[in-house]
């Protein structure tokens, strides 16, 4: 009911409210109201979150706040980005990942996000159908939690051994996975725990997914955040074993969370997450979590046409014959017209105006009537 | 079946292959492909998108450029900002929304999102509930009904007219309504018809929509972008006959669209959304499309402690008494355990850890065994 007594049919998620309550931030939310009720005055103390990088002593390198100038006063990254990411950054990435891998990885295998939060919201959306579970960490880092149940996908929690280095529950994975699981999130290092797998560790892991059939997700967001004698080995290094999706960004090693760059990698050497259909769905999620429209729209009178049949028809052959892109009206609910962009170099468009022009008299019926 | 004739778990997302196939983005693929395929050599115009930030005549102003290169230098933003924005941000999207209004805006009416696609994302997923419907224009921009698809909100189209202005048809809106549409997408200037909604068309759009109980999301993404002599008016105007989120971005105005800024605005000074839960759902969604985590981990030994009963209690009495935040375990997976941040600033974690120890010695057993 509102303030007048009308009857309003809108109203909060509770679906969304529950998955928020999920996360760190949710809990941090709560502890900070608890503070600001009793203690005023007194200076807060906050070792809650996982955020250096207001400290003066955790600023990040120069060179990459350099690079994102240049990269602006360029004024050729203004645009919108294609689905997946700009090619020089995925390609940046791949040979970035590449260093501590065996295998080459490429520019296909990259798509770039708006940081591993991203990242992990693509992935868990495209994973999930009905009926379907997935393995989580326990200790674990809970936006997965939050992720999978806006997703209605069902969380299976395995455990983390403390006595052991915080190793991964082996027997308990193969005992909690059954016909509907998709996938095992693994998280090295790891968050909340600190644990850093080791490659023998690793390759076990990869050997149960396969024998399971599922996929691993790397959360590799701390990668290279090893401290001690334990090096680092990425997960993506086992993908012949099984298919990985490595996830990680920026934020943590350079410090630049602020920044929301992130990635998926796909490990996937014989090709099986493109068989799956899972590298389209990858590729198809970014398109709805992105995009793009300056036009002017124009009503095509096909009864002047010899050989076209619809505004599809129209754009198809325009761009077979002339190279010319035009978006077809039925695109956005007006079949047979089409929209034109004018937000354009002049001159590139007179071409394409004359292009356009030069179709229209090479498909004119001879004795077209204007009506 | 995987390459080895081994069976995955795992597969494609049909659901959102299909959200996909119905944006622009989507379209202009397939006529790409048909492109390529047949036409080398000849250049191509490209006249189907809508993003003119590629060329030099387009260029943004410098005055955005230098505040961009300052906030990247000062380092002050290299943090994850807060659910809903740094607070400066919603406050100057709050004053510059309100040079339109008679009514100010206060920054928390403004949620800052990662570019109004974004800002669509998070609204059609907080009013979607199982059997809601939700009224889109036609023509119109088909990103809404690709997410009202992944939300599985129901889309009723409402003809906007070519004779009249490309003005709403509102009989046809009264007709298309029932007890479970939630809402009404009014998109002005528009995309694709260019239309310019006047102040008194505006005005019937809001009689309409309280008549209905339903929401106004206005799509002003295109705000200022109005040619000849129609001035532009935001739907916010009519916020005191019924709540309107409006929904926006600088990548049109200022030719950026690659920066990703926008914002989800509320227009209620009758405080309905609030009343209704839908800020509070909106403040949700946008903790589970964004979040954080460099840490040590303990466990509590609650038998040297005198009165505290588990992880949780430890932390609210912690932050009550102490002002110091510090995450339970419990939400990371690990009951009573606690998380600590060490990465900060050392003076900081030192006086942290005093007050801590203060606090411990305060609760702890008289004849603690230290087992
Ligand atoms: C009507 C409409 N709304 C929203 C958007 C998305 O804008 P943004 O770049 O801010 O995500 C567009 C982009 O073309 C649009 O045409
Ligand atoms: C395990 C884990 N994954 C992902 C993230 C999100 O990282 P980003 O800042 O790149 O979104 C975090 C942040 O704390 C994390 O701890």
């Amino acid at each position: 009911m509102g303030s007048e007594g009308e009857k309003w049919g809108f109203q909060g998620n509770e679906e969304v409210n529950a998955a928020s309550g999920m996360t760190i931030q949710g809990v941090l939310v709560k502890l900070m109201e608890n503070l600001k009720a009793v203690n005023e005055g007194k200076p807060t103390i906050h070792l809650g979150h996982g955020d250096p990088s207001a400290f003066p002593c955790f600023r990040s390198d120069t060179s990459s706040e350099n690079a994102i100038v240049d990269a602006l006063r360029s004024s050729e990254f203004n645009c919108y980005p294609p689905a997946g990411g700009i090619l020089s950054a995925r390609r940046a990435i791949a040979e970035y990942m590449s260093r501590d891998l065996t295998c080459q990885l490429s520019p296909d295998d990259v798509f770039v996000t708006a940081g591993c939060t991203h990242a992990i919201e693509i992935v868990i959306s495209v994973i999930a159908r009905p009926g379907a579970n997935i393995l989580l960490p326990r200790p674990g880092y809970p936006f997965y939690n939050a992720r999978a149940s806006l997703s209605h996908l069902q969380v299976r929690h395995y455990d983390l051994r403390s006595e052991q280095d915080w190793e991964i529950d082996l027997e308990a994975v193969q005992a909690l996975a059954d016909d509907n699981t998709v996938a095992i999130v693994v998280i090295s290092p790891g968050n909340p725990c600190g644990n850093v797998f080791t490659y023998q560790h690793l390759k076990q892991v990869a050997e149960t997914a396969k024998k399971l059939g599922i996929l691993v997700i790397a959360d590799e967001v701390y990668h290279h955040l090893n401290f001690g004698s334990k090096p680092f080995v990425p997960m993506g290094e086992f993908g012949s074993i099984v298919p990985v999706i490595t996830v990680g960004s920026i934020s943590k090693r350079w410090i630049v969370p602020g920044w929301r760059l992130g990635w998926i990698v796909t490990n996937d050497p014989h090709g099986i997450l493109k068989k799956c259909g899972v590298v389209d769905s990858l590729k198809n999620y970014i398109i709805v979590s992105q995009f793009p429209a300056t036009f002017i729209q124009v009503e095509l009178n096909l009864s002047l046409l010899e050989d076209i049949s619809d505004d599809m028809d129209f754009c198809l052959k325009l761009a077979k014959e002339e190279s010319v892109v035009v978006l077809p009206g039925s695109s956005v609910g007006l079949k047979n017209w089409i929209r034109i962009t004018f937000a354009v170099e002049p001159a590139y468009l007179e071409d394409g105006l004359q292009r356009i022009k030069a179709f229209y008299h090479r498909h004119a019926c001879m004795h077209a009537t204007t009506q």
